[in-house]
C-alpha cells in the first residue's frame, strides 16, 4: 500500500475552513462595500499572465527571487500574478477609448510570492486594489484614494487610536538631493540606503557614511532637517518639486475631517519602481504590531506599457494577512456562527420521512437554510448531531404529529418543545429563528 | 523604446470587466444561497497543490495532457489545481476527527487545464463544488446531492423544459459485463469503448466490432437491450449490482416529486476513476446546447490517500462557462446595471468644493453609493460624465445652494431637476433611488 499523503496545505499557504471562511467572507464583503460605496466597480482577471508584463515595472526583488514563473505545454512564459497593478493597467489599456472617466476599479485578488513565510507574510494572499485612471484632476483622485484608505479601516470598527496613514511624494527625496544637496545622480541611491540605516547604527557611524559619500557638514544637517522636522521643512522648501504637493494635500485632507489619520512622513518610499507622485503607507499603531499595513500611491505610467496613451493612475493594495493581524491585535476581527437554522430529523417509515424531506424543501423555498438527517432511526442521535452543529432548532414530524398536521420544534438553545401547526409555519419559525441573537452566550 | 505589450488576457482565458463581474457575481450568489439554503458550508484552500494528490485518482488524460505543474523555487512538485475533489478529500481528512458528520461543504474555487479552448472549455474556469462526507445513510445522501443539483438550475429560473438530470451506477455495467455476457475483465475497456461510438458508426459496423471481440449474437442482443430498454432491463435484471440501487433511487426522486427532473440513462459513466456508485449528469435540452452541463457521484475512497479511514462521499463540480453558455441559450442569463446611485458635482472654489464632498461623505455612511467629480470647472461635462456612467442622480452644491441650505438635484432619467433642504435629504434621495426600478428601460 503506498504511503500516506500529507493533509497540510502547500508551504506559506491556508486552508479556510468554514469557520475561517466566514471571516474571510466579512473580510471581503466590507472591502466591497466600502469600496462600492466610493462608486468603485469589481473587476478580475486570470490568475496567469505573460511574464513580460512584470518584467518592465515591478521590484526587481519579487520577479528575481519571488515570483512563481515557469513555461506553459505551448511553450509560453507564464507567471502567477504576485501583484494586480500591471493586470489592472493592462485591462484599463485594453478598453481605453471606450470607458467613460475617470475609472474607478477594485478587485480581490489572491496573489503568489515565493517568500520566507512569517507573521504577516505568506505565500499566496489575498488582496483588495482600488485603483483610479484617468482622472482630470489628479489631486483630486489622490486625495480620494487616501479618504478611501481610511475609510477602509474604519468600515471594520478601526479609529485613529489604531492606525495612521503617513504620505510623502516620490519627487521629493530626489529634489533635496539635486538641488539642496547638489548631489549627482549616481549619488542618490546609495545616500537613500543610509538613511535608510539611519535608526539601526550611531549617529557618528551614520555621519561618517555620509561624509565618505562626499557630503559635507551643512549637507548632512539640511538631510537631518528633512527627515525631522516634517512639514516646518517643506515650508522653508516649498519650492522643492512634491513639497507644494505635500503641503496641499495635508491642508486638504485636514479640512476632509482626517487629521486625526493622516500625516507627512519623509521617510515613506514604497518599494515597486512605478511610482511617480504621492507615496503612502498605513501603519498599525499597536505597540505589538508596529508596522506598515498596506501602502499605494500614485503611478502615471503603466499603461504605456500596452498602449500609446499615458492615463494617469493613483491605488494602494491591502492585504488580507496583515489586515487580519491588525484586526485580531485591536479586538476587531470578527468570528461567526454557522448559517444552518434549522435541522429536520427523519424516521426510517418512508411516508413520514418524504413528508418530511418535503417540508425541509418548503422551509427551503422561504429562505431557511435547513439540514436533515442522513442517518435512520434514534431521534436521540440526530439530537446529539444537531446539537454539535449549534444549529438552533430541530424539527421532528413523526406519524402523530403528521396526523395532527403538526410538527414538534425544539429549540436547542433553551431545550424548550412545542408543537406548531403546519399551516403559517414559515412565519413562527421565522420569530423563533430571530429570538437568537437574544440569547446570551 | 519597447514594443507595446498585447493588452490580451493569456490564451484560454477571461478578462472580467465590471459588467461581466457583476453577472458572475449574480451567478456566485446563486450558487451560495442555493447550497447555504441545504447547510452547505463554504471553504477554500490554496491554488497549488503537491502534484502527489492528482496522480492516484484524477483522470489520466487531465495529469498526463491538462495539468499545470511545475517545479517550485524550493524544489516541491506542484501543480495549479485541475479540480478541486482531491483538494476537499485532503481537507475532510486532515480534521476527520473533530468534524460532526455528515459534513456537507461546498468551495467556487477557479481551476486549470491546458486544453484547446472551444465552446464551454477554457482554460480557466470557476466551479461550484458540492460534497457530502461521512453521511450514515449514503442513500439520502446521494439524493440530496440529485435534489440539490436540480435546485441549482431552478434558482436560475430553469425548469424540466430546461435540462434534464441523467444518472446510473458505476457497478452496473461491470456488472452485465461479468453476469450477463460472463466478459473476462480485460474486454471491458474495449467492449465499453466501442459501446461509446455506437451512435457515430454504422449497425453493421457495430455489431462486427462486437463480434471481433467475442461477443455472439445473443450478447449483443443483451448489450442492446441494456442501452434501449432502460427501466424494464433493470427490472428483469434487479439482481445485478447497481440494479436495485437505480430503480429505488428513481421512485424515491420521483416521490420527491422530481420526476420530470431525473431519468435513468445506461450510458452516463463520468471521466473520473475515483467514482464508485451513483454517477450522474445534467444536460442542457436546448437543440442547439445539447450537451452535458456538469456531473458527480460517489467517491467513496479519496480520503484513504491521506488517512487510514474511508469516509464515504458524494458529490458534483458545476462549471462556470458551461453553466453560463445554458442560461444564455435560455434567456436566463442576466445583466446588470453599475451600483452608483449619486453623483456630486463638484465646483472650483475650495470652501464650496468641500462642502460637496462632506455631503458625498455623509451620504456614503447613509449606505448610498456616491461618486464625485475629479475634474474642475464646467458643470455640463459633469453632467455628460454621470450619463455615460449611466448614474441616475446628480447632486449640485453650489454657493447659491450651501446659503440656503439646499442641494439641486437632476434626475439624469427624466431630466427632472428639484431643489432639496440637506436636512433629512437621505430619506428623500432614498425615495428617488428607489423609482429606478419604476422607469421602463
Amino acid at each position: 500500500m503506498a504511503d500516506l499523503l500529507s493533509t497540510k496545505p502547500y508551504k506559506g499557504t491556508r486552508d479556510f475552513y468554514p469557520p475561517e471562511m466566514r471571516s474571510r467572507e466579512w473580510m471581503f464583503s466590507v472591502m466591497s462595500k466600502t469600496a462600492e460605496s466610493y462608486g468603485f466597480e469589481r473587476y478580475d482577471a486570470p490568475l496567469l499572465e505573460p511574464i513580460d508584463i512584470y518584467l518592465a515595472k515591478t521590484s526587481e526583488e519579487i520577479v528575481k527571487q519571488q515570483i512563481y514563473a515557469f513555461t506553459d505545454r505551448g511553450e509560453r512564459r507564464v507567471a502567477i500574478r504576485p501583484e494586480m497593478t500591471p493586470t489592472v493597467a493592462r485591462l484599463v489599456a485594453a478598453r481605453a477609448k471606450e470607458t467613460p472617466r475617470p475609472i474607478r476599479w477594485y478587485s480581490i485578488p489572491n496573489l503568489w510570492r515565493y517568500e520566507q513565510p512569517g507573521k504577516g507574510r505568506l505565500r499566496e494572499h489575498w488582496q483588495l486594489n482600488c485603483d483610479i485612471f484617468g482622472a482630470q484632476n489628479e489631486f483630486l483622485a489622490d486625495a480620494e484614494i487616501l479618504q478611501l484608505a481610511v475609510s477602509l479601516l474604519r468600515s471594520y470598527g478601526a479609529d485613529s487610536r489604531h492606525f495612521r496613514l503617513f504620505l510623502s511624494h516620490r519627487e521629493l527625496l530626489n529634489a533635496v538631493f539635486a538641488k539642496l544637496l547638489n548631489l549627482p545622480n549616481e549619488k542618490f541611491a546609495p545616500v537613500a540606503r543610509i538613511m535608510d540605516k539611519k535608526a539601526k547604527i550611531s549617529v557618528d557611524e551614520y555621519r561618517a557614511l555620509l561624509h565618505a559619500e562626499g557630503l559635507d557638514d551643512r549637507a548632512v544637517a539640511v538631510l537631518d532637517s528633512f527627515l525631522q522636522d516634517g512639514i516646518t521643512f517643506l515650508d522653508k522648501n516649498s519650492h522643492l518639486a512634491g513639497a507644494q504637493y505635500i503641503l496641499s494635500m495635508i491642508k486638504f485632507c485636514r479640512e476632509l475631517g482626517l487629521a486625526d489619520y493622516i500625516e507627512y512622513d519623509p521617510s515613506v518610499v514604497r518599494g515597486f519602481d512605478y511610482y511617480t507622485g504621492l507615496v503612502f503607507e498605513v501603519f498599525d499603531r499597536h505597540p505589538n504590531n508596529r508596522r506598515s499595513l498596506f501602502g499605494g500611491g500614485r503611478y502615471d505610467n503603466l499603461t504605456s506599457a500596452f498602449i500609446k496613451e499615458k492615463i494617469n493612475a493613483v491605488g494602494f493594495g491591502m492585504g488580507d494577512v496583515t489586515l487580519e493581524d491588525f484586526l485580531r491585535v485591536h479586538g476587531l476581527y470578527k468570528e461567526f456562527p454557522r448559517k444552518t437554522e434549522i435541522y429536520v430529523a427523519l424516521f426510517d417509515e418512508e411516508d413520514i420521512r418524504l413528508a418530511a424531506l418535503k417540508l425541509a424543501g418548503e422551509l427551503r423555498s422561504y429562505g431557511f437554510s435547513v439540514e436533515t438527517a442522513l442517518s435512520s432511526g434514534k431521534l436521540g442521535k440526530q439530537f446529539e448531531e444537531a446539537g454539535k452543529k449549534e444549529i438552533p432548532l430541530v424539527l421532528v414530524l413523526g406519524s402523530d404529529e403528521l396526523a395532527a398536521g403538526q410538527v414538534q420544534v425544539k429549540d436547542m438553545r433553551t431545550g424548550e418543545q412545542t408543537r406548531l401547526p403546519l399551516n403559517h409555519l414559515a412565519d413562527k419559525l421565522r420569530q423563533l429563528v430571530a429570538e437568537k441573537t437574544n440569547i446570551p452566550e
